[in-house]
């Protein structure tokens, strides 16, 4: 049966890691250029990535984070029926993960700084604003064969490598804190206590019409099920499925 | 030999209908939804194009534009030695995008009502703002049949038909008012007065590594050749096509 998850973050750091980590995807996925207008999506998912980190100081929080998830996985060590083995490479791959990223400038200058990247960051704002005239240097850029293409796209994405890693480190560490249990929704609405929550991972059957929303904190969230056809009713029951991580 | 070609306006309007030619180029590309972050391509378009078209009254003015391109053609009428036959059906298919184009609502308004499209707009100009947990609406959609999504994309396509209509006809009528011939930059730079231009089609071959910035009018236009590589010497003659349509 196929179902469609929906994640939640219950904290603003959260938040933040799931765009990046999704922008990330993004960009990676719009980086072979193969479709004819996916330089949009590779330009966007960029552009977007360097506001967010202008925002706020990332790599600090980010190390803090990992760190915090070290220490968890720690209390495991020298625990019998513990494999030890597998413990010890999840704590080199986190220790590895926090070195390069603290070891990196600051995240995002070598993007910042790139001549070419800022021409096109001022013009993408405008609605229809990546026609040639607006932006004939990206339009030579577009005809330049692919070898030349991808040389710029492999540094602009290796200015990103140690976050991407870290990120994908955590958000993986994050979501395999928890297990999904069955639950059931009366008149359309859910809500528990959580304790000290990062994210909720929703899994719902499509066929019942309805996706969530969902609001709370770390310690309590409420969902509602709305209808996705406008004026449609809602079952009494509604079974899904629900992670708290 | 391949040539990259660039496009300029050399009036506000003409601007504008590149700039909506290339939107709706974009939107009808991205509409099969092929690729997993087409859905951006495809919704940002239409918003960019919802943008335009709030701030200009696109309908009375393409539509007399057209009319001044029929009033062109027509004097061609029985004149010796032109083909009769075409010229007829080329009026007609001008009368026919321009009546079509008078008889429909304002343009967009069908995409403007739409509170589907009205949920997304709001979201996707926040970098990384269509998360699922940004918008669990689209996420829904993005996971229903193929079928029920084409019949939503069809329904927002056909609501611009006309505006598509008639738009490609025209800039196929001003692109097809003039012919490219040979010109030389010298320096760098080339000037020339223009008699009531609308727009500069420019082909150059990329291997003399620069791209056009163009600056201009209807009467006088001129073309500064930039290096693409920082600081890389420009040719002391350039040679390009160039038509003045």
């Amino acid at each position: 049966m196929q179902m469609n998850r929906f994640e939640h973050p219950l904290n603003e750091k959260t938040r933040i890691y799931l765009r990046l980590e999704s922008l990330i995807r993004q960009i990676r996925h719009a980086s072979t250029l193969s479709d004819p207008w996916q330089h949009q999506v590779f330009f966007r998912g960029l552009f977007d990535l360097l506001e967010i980190l202008e925002q706020i100081q990332l790599k600090s929080e980010l190390a803090k984070d990992l760190d915090k998830q070290r220490t968890k996985l720690a209390q495991w060590l020298n625990i019998d029926g513990v494999d030890q083995t597998a413990l010890q490479e999840h704590l080199d791959h986190i220790d590895t993960a926090h070195r390069h990223l603290l070891a990196t400038n600051r995240l995002g200058q070598t993007l910042r700084e790139d001549r070419f990247l800022g021409a096109i960051k001022q013009r993408l704002s405008i609605p229809g604003g990546t026609c040639c005239f607006d932006l004939p240097v990206l339009h030579h850029w577009l005809h330049l064969p692919t070898t030349q293409q991808q040389q710029d796209i492999k540094r602009w994405l290796n200015s990103i490598r140690e976050l991407h890693v870290a990120l994908h480190l955590l958000l993986r560490l994050i979501r395999g804190a928890a297990q999904s249990h069955a639950q059931i929704a009366k008149g359309g609405f859910f809500q528990q206590d959580a304790e000290n929550a990062n994210l909720l991972r929703l899994d719902i059957c499509p066929s019942h019409g309805v996706y969530p929303m969902i609001s709370g904190h770390r310690g309590r969230f409420a969902i509602r099920f709305l209808p996705f056809e406008e004026g449609a009713t809602i079952a009494d029951t509604i079974d899904f499925q629900l992670a708290i991580c």
